[in-house]
């Protein structure tokens, strides 16, 4: 059994969306906490800036919650840079312990599920779960210097530069969106090499997360309001309702992050990637509906590529792994 | 709080250490599962050779507890190449979950401390808690190419090439070594800049978990027949104690892995670092030191440090996270 049950249905009690500027022009902006016009936002270098994001989503969304940094016991964390300086460094700035995660762009879905299952069982009291991204920090890292002005190719996507927090806490009398359950994902390669085709190098495992999540729970799809993948992009959330049909799957209620956070910007290609995506997306835009009461129940699969350029220019192909996260309202 | 209490004491049935050649002088070395005369072990790249020994350390492991990999659920673990590479390519040769961690050198305590609590709160019911590192892989990433021939400073450490993995399953009446407690680390910063002088950048972490283990646990520092680091290395663990001795501590029993791995090879400087490390001597020797009646009461407290070659490159100071797990016999 892959998924875990939180009977004792943790909270999310704040939760925060940071965004850069062409974040700040999607749809979903007016949701964001906080938008940025320089995506420097006045910092020396981009990982400098990248790391403010990181840290702010934290505070925004304690302070949301009306709580500051000493009330949370644990950080749970990570990004996409090399040895997750983002999270590690803003940890630095905190008091409390520290648990950095690689899941690539799964990880806000992987530090939601590590900080439901640690809430649920007691262990610890008020934790925080956060990820970020930044285009220029994982241009430069994954593909090409931006002074190159690469071309991009059409399944690409763009790095969201972007940050979101969720703070959990044991389950009170608040009505709260809560974590139900989660299912861990495996990781799954259909042999993918193309590191400009992130779209359909996930979504073999989004969708076997995504079946395996409800034979483990015995719900139907029907069963969320809204199922929400982290970072397939158009393209590859394309495939996933085409390959998901087969499985009986009807994508009644489905979106991805990726597609709907640059909605309505052909010229951005496939969407969004990046940790900061579906992190932005979720702590930013959808519990804001949840707690609009416009959704009750969500299943938020948010994915990751797991190469690396090395791995890349060693001629492996990419595999990927997605975690999904049930969260209830009203429960 | 920081500290976990594991009431039911999750077991460690299974365990391996793999070390490269250097490991395979070392004074432990008999305890160690595999040790191989060639660090490329056969495979055309170090990426693939590190990779094979993580995979190796989790068969291995399962072996020794008479399991195969489809009878554990999850996969919890990291390395310190960029992006987890070691650790994600040998999890999509698994048919478990995976939970991919960064925690640099203290992986091996952290991928420990998250297994015993999911399993002490029955989430999941046999999971591997695995790491590797290997000299030149790591070498060629954080430092210089090799074929520079660099020399090292008085205080450097040799990245050692090695993995180990445990398998944790829940308590049952055979006498194996038990997950008990565990301290989470925060991160901390002295502004060591020096990438060579990894012992003091980390002592402070180390010293502060072990501290701060001590008090939460109310247990005194005689409690445990053996307290270990995981890779301050001699200068690290000289200047651990000196320090300790001034929050009243005795260190009468205590030692740290990359002092012993290299123990009486002077030509190595401090000794050994690398999540490798800790987790050979851990996995590869001190749990079987425990099998054998030597140790009962161990508290492992690896050590991270979490700067990148990006940080160091923009004038970052070192910041460095230690876990403790307390793991005890006849309980």
């Amino acid at each position: 059994m892959r998924t875990l049950f939180y009977k004792n249905r943790p909270q999310l009690i704040g939760f925060a969306g940071v965004g850069g500027k062409a974040e700040g022009e999607s749809p979903a902006a007016s949701d964001f906490d906080i938008t940025v016009t320089d995506d420097m936002w006045g910092e020396k270098s981009f990982e400098l800036a990248e790391r403010k994001m990181f840290l702010t989503a934290v505070y925004k969304a304690l302070s949301n919650a009306s709580l500051s940094q000493k009330d949370i016991t644990l950080l749970l964390g990570g990004d996409l840079l090399n040895q997750i300086i983002s999270a590690s460094f803003a940890a630095r700035e905190l008091s409390c312990a520290f648990l950095g995660l690689y899941g690539a762009c799964s990880t806000m879905a992987e530090s939601l599920l590590l900080a439901g299952a640690l809430v649920n069982a007691g262990y610890v009291g008020q934790v925080a779960a956060a990820t970020s991204s930044h285009f220029a920090t994982a241009e430069r890292q994954f593909r090409m210097p931006l002074e190159l002005g690469t071309p991009k190719t059409p399944t690409a996507q763009l790095t969201a530069t972007a940050a979101g927090c969720a703070i959990v806490r044991e389950h009170k009398a608040e009505d709260r969106p809560a974590l139900t359950c989660a299912t861990m994902g495996r990781v799954i390669d259909y042999g993918i090499t193309d590191a400009s085709n992130m779209g359909a190098a996930m979504m073999p495992a989004a969708l076997e997360t995504l079946v395996t999540h409800l034979e483990e729970t015995k719900r139907p799809e029907s069963y969320y309001d809204l199922i929400v993948t982290g970072d397939l992009g158009t393209f590859g959330a394309s495939l996933m309702q085409e390959e998901g049909r087969r499985h009986g799957l009807t994508f009644k209620n489905y979106t991805d992050c990726g597609a709907e956070l640059y909605k309505g910007r052909p010229e951005i290609y496939c969407g969004a990637s990046g940790c900061g995506c579906s992190a932005l997306m979720l702590c930013g835009y959808y519990l804001k509906r949840m707690m609009a009461g416009e959704i009750g129940k969500l299943l938020f699969i948010a994915t990751g590529a797991l190469m690396s350029p090395t791995s890349t220019l060693q001629g492996e192909s990419i595999p990927a792994v997605a975690h999904a996260v049930a969260i209830e309202r009203g429960v």
